[in-house]
């Protein structure tokens, strides 16, 4: 039942609100990051825009100043905030958001349950607005871990959650896939986004791809043989991006009497060595990749091997940059804009990771961000 | 007594921002504006550095990150927050900064009832302190008033106070003074800052005053007649500032179907015609009065008419740069750097506002800003 | 013979500079523009550094400075100048430099007749060396063309070159090309650059290419139609790219009387029609296709059917970004960092220009730009 | 006669450029260095916009582009060129600039000899332009030292200049000057600028100041106590500066082998001890005096006491931001824009230096720079 799924979803994200302080709901402290209250307001506009005014007859606005407030890029609909304005509006407060959601939640119900039922066009609207409240889902976690995790007092965000528990074995060797051709693309009638689109045929010579993901004590290595200070593993812009921020380790890691501690949910902890690593930008893994004299993989190797891998704790970066599939097509109007239009400059993740939305996860699934960002979480698998 | 003044002072802070929600403490729009929250630590903090650690046995510090993240500009102390990033700290919350004001305001309560009374020393600190306090008090007001007035929901920022009534006056005329040697500095044994001390003699040439401050009706004017797109009128830095900022009006100003409205702190009103105008920079002000073929006062001018001159509503922009008085000296330590480190750059305004804290307010004030800076209480004195 | 075709890259370098002012060989007007002088200083730098010093006994160093002055991006041979202080050397003079080139070239015709002939590998370098400095002679012309283009006085740059004449035609349609299996990269045995090599299959679905350039009164129409105002043709970052610059049509065009204009090696001249649009950002290139409801070529679609395109006026951008072919290594040593460095970021561009050098093109070239960047030669050809 | 003057400065300026490579007139290593050709270029633009254009009869302009190009800051006569675009412009060629001068020198001899005779005014017009000009030979040494002084092969500026030779007197001590009225400002029928008119009285507490400038030796004494790295000496504003800028000496010191070099007109040469200071930033000079316990005259002080000190090896800064005297009035027309455009934000240097034009100084004359600006030959003198 597509209500149920829609309150489900829509609970699960204020249950990962759930522990933050009215405070921590406001602050932008990079351009990149948003406030959580944005978050909770922006993926409500999704319904109430693109949903509830177009088809739920005798919907009532909440308030028509929100239209401004909490677009995002969809340009069509209307002047949007300049991004880094985000953190400077107190209002609308916290409990009007919330407010917010609950009136929309009230007249989706409604729409939802009408015994006329929807028509496919609005179902699948309906569909990508959960799909979208998932990826705002781990954008939350993401952007309360930087809010609290660049806090000099480093608070603890304390959430119960079911880690998967994926052990790193050392044993586990490189899987080797033939040369050949293989199909790339979303298959079958499940949701995807229009990026995944346009399954097609590419050839891939042999290659290898590690079963594992690259591990804190591994990156340690790496940092301990000079890596941050030799300019032969970096690309020039990745070089020019650690001098100028001064980068020496991933984000979060803190060196605290000789021994590097990380911030995590429960706080500042030391950090794990078997665990796979976390918050390395792109310039990151590929330099490490380059040390050990082996590669990034690219999205379609990914792709192909993916049912054999183990995978699932980390976004894993790959050697592609993010551009469309032949035959890409950018679906009619504002929701047109969903995916295309950023397909410049960044580089494509795949996989997903322990923060995730349950079910929001394929293996045809293309994540993108620029490769110099590394609050998501991200890590490293090898190729050769 | 000293303890009732202070829990005076202090209470007041907490009633001026008592109208705010949570999220209002905690924005940082601009790098000039501080969040309200950190205003009601940072006050705290004064009295916990200078005068309790220093001198109440057995005084238990509130948190020791604390002087981190609410030292101001005082390096003798410690490493200070650096300003742009104070709009980023989500904590401490703003109920822990209650309780450290509580915890703080109950030493001092101890401290100041000692039976063996305060050493003069100590109380010029506290009475400091208090007008360090004071000074936050105002700024309180005018960074709610740029947060709030700069929401495009324009919220309301709900206070009662009582209005200074001051009345425009067409027949009143200039004032005019003799030339010749004045006295200028604080005199008497009453509480000044450092910058006020060094009582001397200046010899001022023949000048008059207007009695009046230039109001928005008499502002328009000069925006009528374009103003702000006439060259002549400004200094090339002010040019420069008014292109690159776009500006055409007084901050706050809004153009709404062809009237001039306000943000005020009851929300986004017309301008009052008989008002003094109200936040605008010294460019503007020198504009203004270049346009009027008229100058600003020097201080020294001010200072010797004040007497005579009816005042009080507004800060107003003098011709003078904030520079020491002949003999000017800095107190020993940390307290040393409280004015003369800003002696450059900076413009000296006279008089004082609808917002300066009761008993604040001296005819020798020096207050200072950037010659670029309006969201102060700033208006404008003509002068010939 | 080796030496001759050193003695004819060498001398046609000085040809295209001739017609310049000592004056024009020494700025910079943006950070990507490399002065004239330094085209001249650097690419004879390569010979002295990588050849001369290590293989030429009882070779002369010209002055130990120029390697910190004429150094490019090789952080293994030593400090590098920061790229926007370029602009800033008066010294050494325009006189100097030419007295470094015949010094180098004095040497460098030495140790090419030495009777014992060269090593495989030091004849490599050399020849990497005349296809180092071929690419420079392309970049002194678009960045002279920058100097005077953007000079108010728009001085002519007269230099007289036989002109490729290829005719925009009317009737030809677009090319389609069979789904299938197609082999990328060099081949045989003549010179390339490592980003070429690897040759490898790749799977290309059915695709249709033009077989002309899209003209200058083609792209009027996108203008005329309101491209450039319209966000739906743009990527994001190429929509914050058009209104932060103020971009309303390709560099170099003026309106002039309501008449395009564009700055070429005579002056300012109106636009041809029927000539290939050039000066385009692969951000224009991306929309106009987009207006056009088609697509850009990818640089795989590109190599498999350059055979049956006409080709060789404008650098056509692509679809792809800038990424390392399956088994790219980077060469050892300094030499190692010439392209894999470059990988991120940058989109691909095939063919070439009517300023290449004579003998500098392969149908398997990938140059790369930023995509903003449209000083070079670009143009656009449309695909579906 | 004015024709002998007028001769004598204009080839003045000439022969201080005489030593200039064409390379070495074309750049513009900052903002605020203009390129020497500008100088050249803008000297004459003066006169012919001024003088001759609305006076010479029949006169032909050179070339209608120039007033456009050589425009400095004089708004009411057309745009102006953004000063950090001049050194993008390479051309006009030098030798145009020189035909330019030529051109304008022999309209301004014909009418300079016109046997009707100048009106006073335009008699006037021809001084303003002289001693415009010679502002501009004393920018003109400062510039170029800058431009050869930053570049890595430090080229010595061979000129032969007749060098004025004061000696440090340790004998000297502080003038003392007793309390009073004082004259400021320039009196008779001498040439003067407009920002030193208005002669007023102005009274004086006692006061001493230095005989002697500081000296290179002195100054080290301030650089070995560690005087740039503690804060207490410096401004809020100045010490950003030394932080943000990495000041650890005065411009052009270079620590070489454990001894103080700095870059002379001779190249780079060991620091003389005996010599006074140059090259400090009015940051430093005050930093320099609060770490002495002393302070910086006023220009007040410095006029007053003028007749009895020894000066002219260097401006020297006071404690004086730049405003107007009294009764400052613009002149009319776009010479109006003078000086008063630039009274705010900047310091009053009082005195003259070594590279100064002969006849150009009075000890009336208020130059002035903004607080972090070193590149003029700047000094210190010390007041009580």
């Amino acid at each position: 039942m597509l209500i149920s799924r829609f309150i489900a979803v829509r609970k699960r994200t204020e249950w990962i609100a759930a522990p933050l302080n009215i405070e921590d709901y406001v602050v932008q402290p990079v351009e990149y990051v948003s406030p959580p209250k944005w978050h909770l307001g922006h993926t409500t506009w999704f319904f109430e825009t693109f949903i509830l005014k177009p088809n739920l007859n005798g919907y009532r606005e909440f308030d028509p100043n929100y239209n401004y407030i909490f677009n995002s890029y969809y340009e069509t609909v209307g002047a949007r905030v300049i991004r880094t304005d985000r953190g400077n509006l107190s209002r609308p407060s916290v409990e009007d958001i919330y407010r917010y959601r609950k009136h929309v939640d009230e007249a989706m119900a409604a729409l939802l349950s009408s015994p006329s039922g929807l028509t496919e066009d609005l179902r699948d609207t309906v569909i990508l607005g959960l799909n979208h409240e998932e990826q705002h889902q781990e954008l939350l976690f993401s952007d309360m871990k930087y809010i609290l995790g660049h806090n000099p007092l480093f608070p603890p965000y304390r959430l119960q959650m079911n880690k998967v528990k994926i052990i790193y074995n050392e044993k586990w060797d490189y899987l080797t896939m033939d040369e050949g051709i293989y199909e790339i693309g979303h298959k079958g009638k499940g949701f995807c986004f229009d990026n995944e689109l346009g399954r097609h045929k590419v050839y891939l010579q042999e290659y290898q791809l590690s079963r594992n993901l690259v591990t804190n004590a591994e990156y340690m290595e790496f940092i301990d043989a000079g890596g941050y200070t030799d300019f032969r593993y970096w690309h020039a812009e990745g070089w020019e991006w650690v001098n100028r921020e001064k980068i020496n380790a991933p984000m979060y890691w803190h060196l605290v009497d000789g021994v590097w501690h990380t911030y995590s949910m429960d706080g500042l902890v030391p950090v794990e060595l078997s665990t796979p690593v976390v918050h390395v930008s792109y310039y990151e893994a590929h330099a490490y990749a380059e040390w050990k004299n082996e590669r990034l993989p690219t999205e379609f190797e990914w792709e192909a091997a993916s049912p054999q891998l183990l995978y699932g704790k980390r976004w894993e970066w790959t050697e592609n940059a993010y551009l469309p599939y032949p035959g890409f097509t950018r679906a009619a109007g504002a929701l047109g804009e969903y995916n295309g239009k950023f397909m410049v400059n960044q580089m494509v993740l795949r996989g997903w990771s322990t923060f995730t939305s349950p079910g929001h996860s394929r293996h045809t699934y293309r994540n993108f961000f620029h490769p110099h960002l590394r609050w998501q979480f991200t890590g490293i698998r090898l190729a050769r």
